[in-house]
Formats: C-alpha cells, structure tokens, sequence
C-alpha cells in the first residue's frame, strides 16, 4: 500500500510535474479547454485513468475548466497513487 | 430572451421544485450516487442536457457525490433557464 509522503519527499515529487500546486496538503491543477464539450472530453479520459487506479480526484467543473485535486484520504495526505494519477492525468 | 426572476417569483419556482436549494442566489442540489461510475453516469446526462440547453451548471464532483448549482451570470440572477434544467435533471 501507498504510504503518507513526507514533506520533502512531497516538494520533490512535486517538481517532475507541471502545472500541480501543492494546496491544503492537496495537488491541485486546473485546466482549461476551448468549451464545456472539451472539458467533459477531458472529465471522461481522467474518470476512466481513477477508475481504472481506483483512486479518485475531486472534479470542479466551470464551463471550459476543470480543477482537479488529489490526496489520499485514507493516508491524511499525499502518497504515490496521488503522483502517479497527476502524472497519467498529465500525458493525456 | 428569460429575464432574471424577482425574489418572490423565485420562491414560488423553487416549491415546484423538489431536492433544490437556493444557496447565495444559486440553484444548488447535491446527488448522491451508489459510487463513481453512477455519478459520472448523471453527469453526463447533465452535460447532455445542458449542451442541449446551452446553459451549464457548475459541477462538482465527490467520489459517489455530484453537487450542482445553477445560475443565469449573464442576468446576475436566476431565470426561467434555470429552473428550467433543474427540471429536467429531477427526470433524468
């Protein structure tokens, strides 16, 4: 099982990744798309990747853009599934 | 063109209502789904809707649970629009 990352070892998983932000203890990104078909498109690819990890982002959807944030709740804060989603949400 | 409701015709749209709340001058209902893939079932019904309606709501996800609120930004209110979708989304 994925354990609690440490502080560091937080900062430092957080610099491979683009554009996530480290807030209240939760990796945060949004995106931003041409429309709301766009955005559900990406909504849709992101549910299948958490499904499929069985771990899953809070989803905020704003018409073109998508918040998403991810921790591991269970652990009271971040561990690996939480960087490996952010990185498969990434390459999408 | 739906103009923005008077707070008494407001009141009276929202007891046709049933589930809705009206939640700093927005339409707001939270569903609760048995997990992940049957919320994002409805919220694809609701982006199918609201496409067709060409009015979105913002769109919460939670895991089992999707919270929805309704607004019409462009009237810096509620319309006809919004209590429209609403009720479509209490058929689905």
């Amino acid at each position: 099982m994925a354990e609690k990352l440490q502080e560091s070892e937080v900062a430092a998983r957080l610099k491979e990744l683009s554009g996530w932000n480290l807030e209240k203890g939760e990796l945060e990104r949004e995106f931003t798309f041409k429309n709301f078909a766009e955005a559900m498109k990406f909504v849709n690819a992101v549910a299948e990747r958490a499904e499929a990890a069985n771990h899953h982002p809070d989803i905020d959807i704003r018409w073109n853009k998508v918040r998403l944030r991810l921790s591991t709740h269970s652990k009271g804060g971040l561990t690996d599934l939480d960087f490996a989603l952010a990185a498969e949400i990434d390459s999408l």
